[in-house]
């Protein structure tokens, strides 16, 4: 029975290839749904949005009272201050693959006062308020520096002549970025030749 | 010709039924393919398995020289330790619906030693080579503890006279999990209630 090929099964074969195409179409797009979706995006008025689940991210490193940081060291009371790097899952999976960051790379630095007294902790400092959020992303090539604060949901870029970019352009160890301070990163960029010459003055 | 049910037309109806919900299936496969698997394996002897993407999972928080630490606050040079916090991804997305922690739940506390020079860093300190990197399982309802140590890939849990036991069972906040220093997921507990009664000696 399956080897007559009728008219009507003729028909139902090419609306059923039509189907299965469809579902070709709809498989590739749970795949597409699952993955996660991350990289800039921008308001009607060229503002960055702070996506909402940046901590979902991957996370690069944290640093305790690092003197480059844009917001400073301390808080009213003195407490120094914790910066995690955040960078969208995407850009992470090609850094791992190349050592670069391709466009539409997302940084979110997620700065938060600290502590060292609370429940049992007896020393050191943990994490505790946001204090702000930033974010440098690279967008047709060009990377610009942007400032959330503690609350906010979009921003402008910073102007060009603020000296983020000057800094980072100079002493960024892979393109723009402080990779040097990225341990798992650094592996990476050591092992793929793609660190810049002459930046690191001293190997951590 | 579409309305009318050929005995042929039938019969490849049926199996084209059989092929839509293969075809369903491996969807669903795909969907599953792209979500990261994550959570505890263990060897045949019964060791847990250091996934080797967990980098790539959840970051909750990190702490600088903390004296929790079950491997001490420095390293021979008297640089104090980076704890960073990584929990498998399905576990963290169900403690943010929850509030708890379901079953299969695997922390990885990733410790690194510090620096504070190196680059243009002038003050601070920020995350250096890996020192050691411990696991904390949910199995079966049951929490244990491990030590990778700096290079291994499998190990044994820990005997359940070790004070890590006694300690998390007392003074976590959330199970026996220590969420009172991982400021995005204290708040979740707090809007949940599932704070553990009096843990929570000083509010962060």
């Amino acid at each position: 029975m399956m080897g007559r090929h009728h008219p009507a099964a003729r028909m139902l074969c090419m609306n059923n290839f039509r189907i299965f195409a469809m579902l070709g179409l709809a498989c590739a797009a749970c795949m597409t749904a699952a993955a996660p979706a991350d990289g800039p995006s921008y308001t009607a008025g060229g503002e960055l949005n702070l996506p909402e689940n940046y901590r979902e991210w991957n996370f690069l490193s944290a640093g305790l009272g690092m003197s480059y940081g844009p917001t400073g060291q301390t808080d009213a009371n003195n407490n120094p201050r914790f910066t995690n790097v955040f960078v969208n899952r995407a850009s992470y999976q090609s850094f791992l693959s190349t050592g670069t960051w391709p466009d539409k790379t997302m940084f979110l630095l997620d700065i938060r006062s600290s502590t060292s007294n609370g429940s049992i902790n007896k020393g050191g400092r943990y994490q505790t308020d946001l204090v702000a959020i930033e974010a440098e992303v690279k967008d047709k090539g060009q990377w610009k520096f942007y400032n959330f604060g503690a609350s906010g949901t979009t921003a402008k870029a910073f102007p060009q002549s603020e000296r983020c970019y000057e800094c980072h352009s100079k002493n960024g160890a892979v393109d723009n970025t402080f990779v040097q301070f990225y341990p798992t990163l650094l592996k990476v960029a050591r092992e793929k030749g793609t660190l810049k010459p002459g930046v690191l003055r001293e190997t951590p």
